[in-house]
């Protein structure tokens, strides 16, 4: 089985992204699973391209993106995309969308094929902090997530995907005032879990546990 | 113009629902639209059925749905709502979906046809705290906020339709430590606020104010 | 019985402050005791001498001065004031004190007279958020808070006295995300409710309710 | 220079202290001082007794005692320690204490000897996440740091001592919704610079700073 993990490389008013600096410290094999790392940059559009071509070249049996959620507390399998592209700030090119469909022709949002309830469980039993999200935002974070949903609707019909967010790094929180963090050990060792979920449930349907938010 | 609101009754260990408490306290014009008040049971399935019948006696031109989320600041206008029932307690006829689509025929989700940024915009007008959500939930509100799209999709084509999630009140925070709450008085205001801003859009397109969110 | 209130006038970036909003609109006569309106102005030292002012002229027997906690969720009854002025930002004349302490010859700390544990009990039982807090700060709160304190030790032997800090108006928060509020209206609600708990407690020790934080 | 390191064993519901593992791994030596490690329990009294009897047998010339605060999202040094118990919960010898004076013939409060300002900076340089606080509570940790100073007032007059309060661990907060963590690791680096500025700043008085808080 081979993974493709993809990471955001910084953006906004930070020098540094955990979700780059995570996926760069995994393993090459978790679980018997070849691991591949694909760095994609913090734009819109772009960050597609750059995953479409590494899809092409490596034929991953899966995709697990990863990026930034500043201000949550734990690691966040996401459960849904959605076709909105909606930016609170500029991409790195200096892109804002707003109030913007991401494909005419794309559903209104995709469910992920992972198994995220299995994941966050699995993240917690490594004595990390997890819950399954039903937002990725409307910033870059959704949009790839997205993106790879649409390349699998359209294109490659036997990929699977998803999308997880991870927390502030500690040194991205010295200057923000009662900000939840996590180190990028915890971060590589909640992705690891997650990973190991994601091959052991592999032709299975998620697990059935209570993870559900009331709002 | 015509706009139906909903309001849930009382759910877990609360003994009131700021939802159905503020939507009765509405009054019964509001920027020249007729205001019809609906109580729904916080029961999945039957809330749906209460307002169909609801929508087919009135004929309303809007519905806006009204429900508690414990733990938000401000009131939160919905974007979206996913296909998906997930509960993390029962409902009140004991029933706790896991992992259940509501409608097999249905798309993934649904957009609000409402002017979500405008109704945030006017509610933080009027003092309050307002912001756009990306994310109803899994329980009861993203149910029927699905159940009203599901609706017109299939059946009521001209109507447009959303949902509002308000705080605890006060009361309800007594006994929780650190959670966030805004009084009867404050909903109805914000609540009136983003039905005037409806009325005020009607036909148009939403503003395209910057209120996305990063993760 | 009588008993001065105080309430601070705005500060920092803000143009109202709801400790003066809401001891303005206190009624005069709470439980039989005479209600005594005083504004002080957001300024080391000048506060004290207004109060000082106040006490000399009204000869009340209690003291309870109202201050603005931007972030806390409930209104909190203050235990202790500290002998230290350490200011974050400038106060309204431009003075911003670091490591000072306020009086050479005052005791490290004052706690309060008040039965703080009746206070926050009876606010919680009009339906508002309430607990003991252990720090007023180190701004222009804790200040007056000690000053008054001080007046007592060296002149005002019979007086009694303390604070209670109240949260953001909502209207202060639609500009500041996840930040908690309440109302003007919550406000006098909850300090009326504290002072009858002050009437009602004359003479007597505190209740020894479970009240105190871990950390 | 020697320094006497304390850190409370597990309380409550928690299998795990992070004060007293992150204690133990600190190293022998800090910027040339020698570390002595002493585990406390969490019992009002007796952890005074164990700390009172590792003085007189180590005679250091600083004490720091290390205590958890679940909740807080960085390491923070305390300023302040009042004479009071005030126990939320019981403590590991099944005792409550509510509205007592620690010692009669103590003073009100005791401010900490210790740099709280330089070693905040210091925490803040090695990028995690710290600041000033103004209460460590009402329960042992704000008892031991009281006793502490108490020993220093009544009997060991040269000694200078303090408290830091750190945050739950990850695997502390798995089934704790929203609530922040920080990872032994980081306990370990965050605790070592802040002995590494008491060592540097000795002799000297606190740095200026801003670091006050409003409320």
């Amino acid at each position: 089985m081979k993974i493709l993990v993809t990471g955001f490389d910084p953006f906004g008013d930070d020098k540094i992204n955990p979700a780059i600096e995570a996926v760069k410290k995994l393993p090459d094999k978790i679980a018997g699973a070849d691991i591949v790392k694909v760095e994609i940059p913090t734009i819109f559009g772009k960050c597609a391209e750059v995953t479409h071509e590494a899809i092409v070249k490596e034929k991953p049996d899966y995709v697990l993106s990863i990026g930034q959620a500043g201000g949550r507390f734990g690691l966040t399998p996401e459960r849904v995309a959605i076709n909105f592209d909606d930016g609170r700030i500029k991409d790195n090119a200096g892109y804002q969308p707003l109030n913007t469909p991401i494909h005419e022709d794309g559903q209104n949002a995709y469910f992920t094929e992972l198994p995220v309830k299995a994941m966050a469980k699995a993240i917690r039993k490594v004595g990390l902090p997890s819950s399954v999200s039903t937002t990725a935002g409307t910033y870059v974070c959704n949009h790839i997530m997205y993106q790879v949903q649409y390349m699998i609707d359209k294109e490659f019909h036997d990929l699977k995907a998803g999308f997880m967010h991870i927390p502030f790094l500690p040194e991205q929180v010295t200057t923000r005032p009662n900000t939840a963090a996590l180190s990028l050990n915890d971060d590589v060792r909640g992705i690891t879990a997650a990973i190991e979920a994601i091959v052991e449930m592999d032709g299975k349907k998620d697990i059935e546990s209570v993870e559900g938010s009331i709002a």
